[in-house]
């Protein structure tokens, strides 16, 4: 598969897991968590499939297209694991959805990151939230792995449930 | 439509304009001309729909994937209207695909160059080459615009003819 195949479907798994994520979480109240801003594609796209839902952001440094960066009240900017335990004393486990975009083109850089991040993550969901992510995440204790949205390649983007 | 849908989109419309252009030309002896190599995404797109046919790529530094790196010898670097004029004293009119990737944020900028670059790539084209541009191609004397395939949103990617 070609590289352009490969974003091509690497960007419409996440707008379906995106959108899995929106409707399993509906009757959740609380934040949608983006965890890696980049861009701004995706944090367009929660917006828009979020419509009244806060989205508080997570990343080292803004450098979104002008029109996708958020109000300062929802960023948290600087070293996750700094950030993180701040997210958690403002905002305790209440948010609804957790999107990680964390990846970077270090497989095992990115996949370590994840590990150490993803049971804080988890500590700032609600019960019943989702998780959609770039990265594989197992052994975290309350999270559990949900099937992806028909037509997303298996391992192409992952989904779990805090329970 | 979200940034998300709006990059979706504009892949899939590279990938069915440059697959078209692969059929419309099918019958044309000569190289394929890749102008803004990027990150190699669509460069290793066209070297997976046309085999066997030599892609010349030019673009002012090569910052692609490793393994989307060209060959040297169909590399063209540097400002292109230096390289423009070398490659045709090396090409001639025989090439049977240009595809044109070199837009930037710079919406005015990205359409000046492109304005300016468009009648010198036009002079390496061989009678019913097929020209795929994001940037919109207008008054060059002998581009003709072809339909886009179907699917595929007008204005997102233009298609032009050597006639």
């Amino acid at each position: 598969m070609s590289r352009l195949d490969s974003a091509i479907r690497r960007l419409q798994a996440q707008k379906a897991a995106l959108e899995d994520a929106a409707r399993r979480a509906a009757g959740i109240d609380g934040p949608a968590l983006e965890f890696g801003l980049g861009n701004g594609r995706t944090y367009d796209h929660l917006r828009a499939i979020l419509p009244g839902r806060r989205i508080v952001v997570f990343d080292r440094q803004v450098a979104a297209h002008p029109d996708c960066v958020p109000p300062d009240e929802d960023l948290y900017l600087g070293d996750l694991f700094e950030t993180l335990p701040r997210a958690l004393a403002d905002l305790g486990h209440t948010a609804a959805i957790a999107h990680l975009d964390i990846g970077t083109g270090d497989k095992a850089g990115s996949m370590a990151l994840v590990a150490r991040a993803a049971p804080m993550i988890a500590g700032l969901l609600a019960h019943g939230a989702v998780v959609v992510s770039d990265q594989p995440i197992e052994g975290v204790p309350g999270l559990t792995p949900l099937p992806l949205p028909p037509g997303v390649d298996d391992g192409r983007i992952h989904m779990l449930q805090r329970v």
